[in-house]
């Protein structure tokens, strides 16, 4: 990993444990362990790759950090409730999740029900608020992108395919399809919020929706191939899952070696993307090679 | 009930299996098993008495119908969103909703939890869509309502509270604040968006707001008397269930005659606060009233 990747990872990951820490304080009443779970499942974990690309894309175009950081903080809600919902014992079943005991094993599993739910209305009520933006039409631009892509048309949209997929069997062009909604519909609404708060046009943010879906798909392949190859410690969770539960995956449809030169074409697709931009996309093209080098 | 309010359910009820029809076509395909338990839950269900708030006040000020419909639907999408979390086996555990087999038993758990979670987003993605208001003000202010009614601050707040009541003894006042989250909180989102479709400056919602305050709590104090009294069929769900799970009510703290007098302290309470209105108010008085009649 480069060094101008790690140090912006470092800070994404302060920025965005202290904003939720102070965004949602535990009351002094009995909410506190619905409030206790939210940070559990927010505070100290996660690479925060999804704010990483909504800072960068926004500091691109010169926007306040402050404002970027809080809807990265939205859009990292959604993905936290998204897998806090994802580990209960209906879904994946999962023990661990960055290497610490999940929601539902730390507290109970109403309560992980719960503090996602409450996690979902948080994302939509730190975009809502003028600290966001002074600018309502932003404000409102940046609660559509993020509901459609968390919503059916998008992730939840892609974790149903995705249940659907233990018991049919799926080509390559749906399994495509339902990883652009689970992973990559929430990646592009990091790239595409970024853009909003830059108040980059929608005409003028073609070249970064190309970046995000490709970048996007070579994250699922490398996620894939980490389930394939990887170890737990590494991963943080539980792997080999997919095959166990015998799904189609990338790896298991191309191949590992032919899953890995497409991961890596992609990334350079996504990069090539990034041509009009000069030395302040950097961050941009070092977050697409970190992706397929995740697993190394 | 009176004729304007049985009217007044009838059409809000049509709308709002409308509106939801329009909104979430079942897609052609995989994940069209998460949409038909979507609308399986939101559709041909329910009084729509939050809706119906959010009409009637939005009517008194003059707003377009298809508008108010829509933010009713949104709203009704975040009511049901927990209604089906709520009955899940790890929550509440019940069979029927609306006298039908709740979504987790017509579906599977995990479809019920990506059933609700998309709901809750839908609910935002609604709003958010310019067919609600062509304004951004209006629209935000519409999505911040909600968000801020429905987490860690408002409804999903008073679930965590009535979990841990379970464990805990409740005096009156925490049971009242309970009560006023897990219930209030949307009745009073209801009132304050038609407001905010009216374009009612926040310093002119006042008397509103007290009309929903007071009806929210009515409408819970009603809701203990039939849990205590009512039979499951006239309520369409399981009864006597808080007392089973030796949870404190209003019934249990005040008996239920001081409860049904305080409940009807309450909606004469709520009506006096609309007594600047004429006549078009009269739907909003009638709902008032409806609400200590429903276990009759």
């Amino acid at each position: 990993m480069d060094d101008l990747l790690k140090t912006a990872l470092r800070q994404i990951q302060q920025e965005i444990d202290a904003a939720f820490d102070v965004i949602i304080p535990v009351p002094q009443d009995t909410r506190a362990k619905l409030v206790q779970a939210m940070r559990y499942a927010v505070i100290g974990g996660g690479k925060r790759l999804r704010p990483l690309l909504l800072c960068a894309t926004a500091d691109i175009h010169g926007v306040d950090r402050s404002a970027s950081v809080r809807a990265g903080a939205a859009l990292e809600a959604i993905h936290v409730y998204s897998l806090v919902h994802d580990d209960l014992p209906c879904m994946d079943d999962d023990e661990l999740r960055h290497g610490k005991p999940t929601v539902h094993r730390a507290f109970d599993e109403a309560t992980a029900v719960l503090a996602g739910d409450a996690l979902n209305d948080l994302a939509f009520e730190i975009l809502s608020d003028p600290a966001t933006s002074g600018d309502p039409f932003t404000r409102i631009e940046l609660v559509r992108t993020l509901a459609l892509a968390s919503g059916h048309h998008g992730m939840a949209g892609g974790q149903m395919m995705d249940l659907v997929a233990e018991n049919e069997t799926f080509d390559l062009p749906t399994i495509t399809r339902l990883q652009q909604l689970k992973t990559g519909a929430l990646l592009g609404a990091a790239v595409e919020m970024g853009a909003i708060l830059g108040r980059v046009p929608p005409e003028g943010r073609t070249h970064l929706r190309g970046y995000a879906r490709d970048i996007g798909l070579a994250f699922q392949i490398a996620d894939d191939l980490i389930d394939h190859e990887g170890d737990a410690e590494a991963a943080g969770k539980a792997v080999g899952k997919d095959a166990a539960a015998g799904k189609q995956t990338f790896v298991s449809l191309l191949g590992a070696e032919r899953a890995r030169a497409q991961a890596q074409m992609l990334v350079e697709q996504a990069i090539e993307y990034l041509q009009h931009y000069g030395s302040e996309a950097d961050l941009l093209r070092a977050v697409a090679r970190f992706i397929v080098e995740r697993d190394r």
